[in-house]
């Protein structure tokens, strides 16, 4: 059987035989803009029962209602990275989402730096955003996107368990700092464009968490900072071997 | 002394006390729209020579001339590494160019597959997406963009001495792969979003030149495969050491 090309993020549990109902918005995008009828075959995903392909039972204007027949992937979570990101202009800070689900990332936080100029994100496009990366990329995991939060606090209670990933210009390169490195909790810290304060710097070298690390000899944007770095952390430690 | 924030490319030699000649679009840019007069200080990059501090010796509507003062930055060539992509939609073909200019390669070839859907690109918007690139991220090396090419005709010719990195679904991730590789002349090669053809795919598995390996368990976009595979190479075999 051909995969259903349609795929869809539902809010609910899946499972053989289940029922899951359609709120107005999805039932407008399945039977308007996608124009399925009844029996007509799709894949879902919630985020953490796997994918499932599902048949139409009853479509209607404002609702529907979609019967789960089997499950077509089993659940992949991410390894428990966190991405810490202070945001940018609004298309690299969509871009740095939307890597960061492909990538395989457990949770994404921005932060406010004393350098980064947003002072506000729009969390639920963000996480709107995450949302569609997952479903245009075979996800069955979302990860959650973060209220903008003051790197200061965050750093305050940060896990004592919690290895971070500081990106800067150390003399070792990131592939090799984390080839010594222990699997477990992890996060990456990408700094702003301007770079970090010399306060937040003497703040992030104190940390017993932290680990310095290098991204090669080019001066790279956040954006690409960010795939380079959460790359060479699933090569070592993550689910990439 | 500050560093100054302008930085222009220029085709022309650069050296200690070499006048510079302006185009009427690059006087436009630094005499109209920055603001610039005679005395103002910029940085200068050739592609070649590195960067130098120049100011501005004489500025008029239509031209002007700068002097070089002295070099800022020595050349930075990257190493060998070709990029090959099938390009995608505008801006993500955009992203590949950018990035791969920020990442290090040294020549961006983009190919034609069977599942390709582009016919042609524009490779002057593309060479100049790639200067702005460097300009942008104070590089001093600007990678030559080719013309759309058959990837049929391409590995037709393909050099016996240069690896071809072919990034699939194979077992083994591209780290480990890479880590048993030598350095020397290598390409990346990433396929379009419909996959390569089967003869393509036999074609290249029967290559000496190819090496296989996996960029992870989860579906990459091409713009995040190009990104992802270039930083494991220069991670493992490039100057990110």
């Amino acid at each position: 059987m051909a995969e259903a090309k349609i795929r869809l993020f539902v809010d609910q549990p899946l499972g053989s035989g289940q029922a899951v109902g359609l709120n107005p918005d999805q039932a407008h995008y399945l039977f308007g803009v996608m124009r399925l009828g009844p029996g007509a075959a799709l894949r879902l995903f919630n985020g953490q029962d796997g994918e499932w392909r599902a048949t139409v039972a009853q479509a209607g204007k404002r609702g529907g209602v979609l019967t789960c027949v089997e499950q077509t992937r089993p659940q992949q979570m991410p390894p428990d990275l966190w991405l810490l990101f202070a945001p940018i202009k609004k298309a690299r800070t969509d871009f740095i989402v939307e890597k960061a689900v492909e990538l395989g990332a457990a949770r994404i936080m921005p932060v406010q730096t004393q350098h980064t100029n947003a002072d506000r994100i729009r969390q639920d496009r963000l996480q709107a955003h995450a949302l569609e990366a997952a479903e245009q990329c075979e996800g069955t995991f979302v990860p959650p996107v973060d209220e903008l939060q003051a790197l200061d606090k965050v750093l305050a209670t940060w896990p004592a368990d919690r290895h971070l990933l500081w990106c800067n210009e150390h003399l070792t390169g990131a592939a090799t700092v984390l080839s010594r490195q222990e699997r477990g909790p992890w996060a990456i810290l990408i700094g702003p464009e301007g770079g970090f304060s010399e306060r937040e710097q003497a703040r992030l070298a104190a940390m017993p968490q932290v680990v310095q690390a290098s991204l090669g000899p080019r001066i790279l944007r956040a954006d690409t900072a960010a795939v380079a770095a959460i790359t060479l952390w699933q090569a070592a430690l993550g689910d990439w071997r």
